[in-house]
């Protein structure tokens, strides 16, 4: 049985570009960038045609790319990073955050920093953008808010958001998290006037182990360790060279794919949607495709359990998501919570990719059929209504 | 021209089976460990190979290894972690720890930590024992002492330390940076009776970007970051599944040719420096050869500029390094400040691997006596005498 991936926004499959370059990386420019000898000054190569290609797509300069070890280290970078963050400070965070964001509560509270969460639109997945502006206070230093949502694929008012923000504060630290958006979703990190975003190689067809933040040129970041001179002594240690190259491969291939990628994806999705509206009761998009990207797709197919239903698709060769791979549990994330769940909504994440085959959401709607019956029947009375 | 590489203390080159491994990662087993489908378990399961090899290389049990972007991290989550760092409290480093070490000085000042900084004794580059227990206290909290220099290969008396330090304190951290020695010098945690140590894989053959720390069970540790709960929330962060497979790989890899390997290296640095002894003119090992590990040489050529040299023997096809390529600059390490210098020693660094060839010494001692004349000749007089 052939396995049709629809998790891409979980992880991807590295493609083969990425696959070489990783190789070449390992077995040939193996050399430490921070020797002084020709191997060293090749892997420094290496590292630097990659960050010049992820600051193109960005639209930024090369100096204002520093290589993390993915994004959930980018992201505590640019929030614990931010400087002189004490009991005089106030930050707002957006309610569906990725959990390297969110949990960032518990530490920002432990530096004596107030925190504020924005709830959301329930309809649209998207932060509610009055209630955040009211949420300003003349002590905010931090505000985070993400591109797209991870579960929902909802897009968030960034650009709105900072314009806002920089009309009455001067001095707020502006965090985006954009690792589903790279690639794929258009980041304008110059129009949307953010002094960190954070990126990630393997939801692009990269590899894991390597992301990167965008730190604007002459904001202040503390590092999050010591050690070394390498990225601007913003994230010491001894490079990720293969991983890099790999990133800086995956960023070219979406590059050259991303864009027809996305606009296959809103026809895809929309003759997905059509079709299980025919087919199916009781299924529907969990939030406004509107205000998704296309090639998220929560589906909420009501009486169902997330976890249940994703097993049944497996056995028949589909592989979907109940929710946040991150989360790595099957209780309810703190965004379906904002969402207004308080049990499982029985919903499916199906994230796309340029990879994903043709058809493949045929498949899902001919498998959908023949389960939920069965899935409807062994699921427990205590599902959200 | 056949390239000689003799910076293996620097990085090495991924050999054949690291290669596979990460190729399978990024195009095979490329699920998320987190996800509950079976794309993500496949992944789960090259994660837990990984560290089963790589706990039963260290002696220790699986649930205490826990990986991270490098040696650098793993540093710096050992010191910064270790909990109730204050005012109260009181740490010892030795002169010679790695920059991710070493420059954690100002780091614990901040917390209000007292720091005392053990000398060596520069004819061995070993810490001088005698003074590390001296500047023990009731208050000391955390010690660190590497397992092997990686500027002068010198084997640190860790065993003999924590000995002492167990029988007059009962709540010292001792963090031991085993980088340099993993996989080659015999590192034996339980024995050594050490609370944390790291471990990085681009020094045995592995990829660049991915290490481990050994955290002794039931001792608790503050994560650099939050975020998920991989690696027991202890390192959050979707793993890197291709970096850990190729960890593991080199660590297997280490385990068949590792013994060997160190016995080979003994007769090559014999029979190396005795030929450099009969030939050059004031070249010496840079310290007692009885007290470092057979595969790095740190060798002293008076009246040679470090820098010069290495690139001399670059242009004959030999690569060598004039220093830790962590330093990243031309300036004296802290290491060589602890050895007694004030200006260049006129040091190089020559580090074997298993896959050095068979009468690479030999040309590197040819080469020496066609270019030291020269070197000599253009070396500032402001050299080390």
């Amino acid at each position: 049985m052939q396995r049709i991936y629809l998790d891409n926004a979980a992880t991807t499959e590295a493609v083969e570009p990425v696959a070489e370059a990783v190789q070449q990386a390992l077995c040939q420019t193996y050399g430490n960038p921070s020797s002084v000898h020709g191997p060293g000054a090749d892997a420094r190569s290496v590292v630097d045609q990659s960050r010049d290609i992820i600051a193109r797509m960005l639209g930024v300069d090369t100096t204002e790319i520093y290589f993390t070890s993915g994004g959930t280290e980018a992201n505590n970078l640019a929030i614990r990073g931010v400087p002189r963050l004490n009991s005089q400070c106030h930050a707002i965070l957006s309610a569906v955050e990725h959990p390297s964001i969110y949990s960032q509560v518990e530490w920002l509270q432990q530096q004596g920093v107030s925190v504020d969460i924005t709830p959301i639109d329930p309809s649209t997945g998207c932060v509610d953008l009055d209630a955040m502006v009211d949420q300003l206070k003349p002590t905010t230093r931090l505000i985070a808010l993400m591109a797209v949502n991870n579960e929902t694929g909802s897009i968030q008012p960034i650009s709105r958001l900072a314009k806002t923000v920089r009309s009455r504060l001067s001095d707020v630290h502006i965090h985006c998290d954009a690792v589903q958006a790279f690639g794929k979703h258009p980041v304008s990190t110059r129009e949307w006037d953010v002094d960190t975003l954070s990126i990630s190689a393997h939801k692009i067809h990269g590899p894991k182990g390597i992301g990167a933040l965008y730190l604007r040129r002459g904001q202040g970041l503390t590092p999050l360790a010591s050690g070394g001179s390498q990225e601007g002594r913003i994230r010491p240690g001894t490079e990720n060279v293969p991983g890099i190259a790999g990133f800086g491969a995956a960023a070219r291939y979406m590059q050259e794919v991303g864009r027809d990628f996305v606009n296959r994806s809103k026809d895809l999705r929309a003759a997905f949607l059509d079709k299980i509206a025919s087919t199916i009761d009781g299924a529907h998009p969990l939030v406004d495709p509107e205000h998704t990207v296309p090639y998220i797709i929560p589906l909420r197919i009501s009486g169902c359990s997330s976890e249940t239903l994703l097993h049944f698709l497996e056995r028949e060769g589909i592989i979907v998501s109940s929710g946040s791979a991150c989360h790595g549990k099957t209780e309810l994330t703190h965004v379906m919570k904002a969402l207004g769940y308080t049990s499982d909504p029985g919903v499916i994440r199906i994230s796309l990719s340029p990879q994903t085959p043709d058809g493949a959401l045929d498949v899902l709607v001919a498998k959908l059929q023949s389960v939920v019956g069965t899935v409807r029947q062994i699921s427990p009375s205590t599902l959200a209504g």
